[in-house]
């Protein structure tokens, strides 16, 4: 897409810390990172969502991203990667792979509990949209 | 894996909220959701990393991922579907689709900035990883 940003940065119209390369995806270095080797991968072809992306993307950019993951955990010397994808920054599906620390601390989202019965409801609803 | 608790869900000895099972992954609600409508997928092969997994199982549980977070935000009215991997909490890999609105105002991991061709070693140490 001709105004995305991480159209332009695959394309290499804009310079990035470029760390992978082929023909369908490219990974680079997040510039605000949570910690150093903070990488993102996008595939090349634009989509807003993960879920907009074809089957074979979805396998592509996982089975990448678990041989990069090792290779930030190897390379940065951090005790694990998490993978997330959100997207809710910028409109072009991509996943992180965040350095974390066993120490790091940083808190989780709040939990809830279900009340009775609740958590079976939820389950029927979803499976109804499956 | 024997005294696993995932495993034990996997195979119906521990109850759980079952949202979709195959010969190969199952899911399930999490019971200490972020939002209702949480959602866990497994493989039923016992792995501890993402990393561990093999290629099929890696294109197996996020195509599902993919197909499944299509049936959270449809089931829960949520705005988006985070799809999140750590797996420091229990030691079987597993995949987190956590419902998510735009208004539900968590806090992001704080992030720095790369000092002066920073960014560029930390790239090569990653490629060299590879």
């Amino acid at each position: 897409m001709n105004d995305c940003i991480f159209c332009k940065i695959s394309k290499g119209e804009i310079l990035s810390a470029k760390v992978y390369e082929d023909a369908n995806f490219f990974a680079f270095l997040d510039i605000n990172p949570v910690f150093d080797g903070h990488l993102l991968i996008i595939p090349k072809k634009h989509v807003v969502w993960m879920q907009e992306a074809d089957d074979e993307t979805i396998s592509g950019i996982f089975k990448l991203t678990k041989k990069l993951m090792l290779a930030v955990k190897n390379g940065t010397g951090c005790d694990y990667v998490q993978v997330s994808v959100a997207g809710t920054d910028v409109p072009h599906f991509h996943v992180h792979l965040i350095p974390r620390y066993f120490n790091d601390n940083f808190s989780k989202f709040p939990t809830k509990k279900y009340k009775e019965g609740e958590m079976e409801e939820v389950a029927k609803k979803i499976i109804s949209a499956l």
